[in-house]
């Protein structure tokens, strides 16, 4: 063991990921939700797989990934010079640099060298239009992660097809509202659904995500997952979700 | 009133959907399901609207719609003899003929004046595919409710796409590995998904049905409903599903 020295920028602080795991925020900045959370409780990485993160934010997917699983190789792309800044450095500072690499560039511009690479990509991408479709975050930063200014829906789709290997598995979670547009873009760049979820913020709402898995020239019929509900009638956590936040998966 | 005459033919019996209202199937043909239930208390009939119901069987969906709005006028087309002749003269027996209208015919070859004249469309669609895909039931009248012997689900929402007014809705029950198929054959027929809502036997289960519903040239982003479940722990209908029973809408 060496002594790791990483610098905290104004305003960035750490939280605790869980077992000794920290993450960089910034307390102004973009900031990792429960969607992450969510995501990488549906992912359930395994062993040896090489993983891909489409903007990665500031890397919480990649750590929480490895939280769930020693045994794999994260690399995440983050277009965004100060959140790539804040995810390298918490990789430096919880001595992930062999499991986890993070790069500083733009999704559409993939170089030749990494495609049809790897086994599994996942994204939280930006959920909403972009500009001239409702209020914009006046942070650009949190806009950037919000709304399809630096990418659409389209090109993270098509960069995902791009990376995968032949049956490799894309998963992301996204607003149930693009589920339509979704499919519709997942069927042109040559993925099947497998794998699909809803998420309810109470049991009799209307969903408000979705997660969703498709396999690049897969494969079996599509499985429409139990429904995710996040609380109950007293607005606590339901179990299903108290037992995400310990480090379970969601299904299984 | 005057009494009316209705005749049984032999292995046919009378059941009771509810208020008086009775049906007749044949004990080892075809018999209606939950599924026409579920469908029926997901449309929520509106006063004054026009429906068609593709694929009518028995004629159990025209009767329960009646059963929960009185001011509908319901058209029903069956391509099975027997079945038109059962859904006939359970109208009859109900004293309906104001109400509903059976059909004897084939959704492939619609009339030109039907054309683009109502507001609703419905279907119970045979949801597996035909021949040469699985154990075919050995009743051919089972057999073609079932599986798409006599129209593919292409073709029902071609028809379904023909017969609605601009605007008007599409209300179906399918199972949910044919999401993707069925969103593709949506958009290819000018619909736009506006309610989905996924059915699962158990909380904890994957979901074996889903109810969706498409607007012909909508409209508003989708929305994915509460999940329906059936069932409890101790396999007891829910209360959802016992409100159902009842005679009431499944989301309001």
């Amino acid at each position: 063991m060496r002594p790791v020295e990483v610098r905290l920028e104004a305003g960035e602080k750490l939280e605790q990921l869980g077992q000794g795991l920290f993450i960089i925020q910034h307390e102004q900045g973009y900031r990792f939700s429960v969607d992450a959370v969510l995501l990488a409780g549906f992912v359930e990485p395994k062993p040896g797989e090489n993983i891909f993160d489409l903007g990665t934010g500031s890397g919480v997917i990649p750590l929480l990934l490895w939280l769930r699983e020693n045994r794999i190789r994260v690399t995440g792309l983050e277009i965004q010079p100060r959140l790539a800044s804040q995810a390298q450095r918490s990789v430096l500072l919880n001595g992930l640099e062999d499991r986890i690499t993070i790069i500083q560039g733009d999704l559409r511009e993939l170089p030749e060298e990494w495609l049809g690479r790897w086994d599994t990509v996942v994204t939280n991408p930006p959920f909403f239009p972009g500009a001239g479709a409702g209020r914009i975050n006046t942070c650009r930063e949190k806009a950037v992660a919000r709304h399809e200014i630096a990418c659409t829906l389209a090109e993270v789709v098509a960069a995902a097809g791009k990376l995968l290997k032949r049956k490799g598995r894309f998963l992301l979670i996204h607003k149930p509202e693009r589920l339509p547009e979704l499919l519709e873009l997942l069927g042109r760049h040559g993925f099947k659904l497998s794998r699909l979820a809803f998420v309810h913020p109470k049991e009799n709402r209307p969903a408000n995500l979705m997660l969703v898995e498709a396999v690049l020239g897969g494969g079996k019929p599509p499985l429409i997952l139990p429904p995710v509900v996040m609380r109950d009638e007293k607005l606590n956590y339901t179990p299903q979700l108290e037992k995400l936040f310990a480090g379970g998966n969601l299904f299984s």
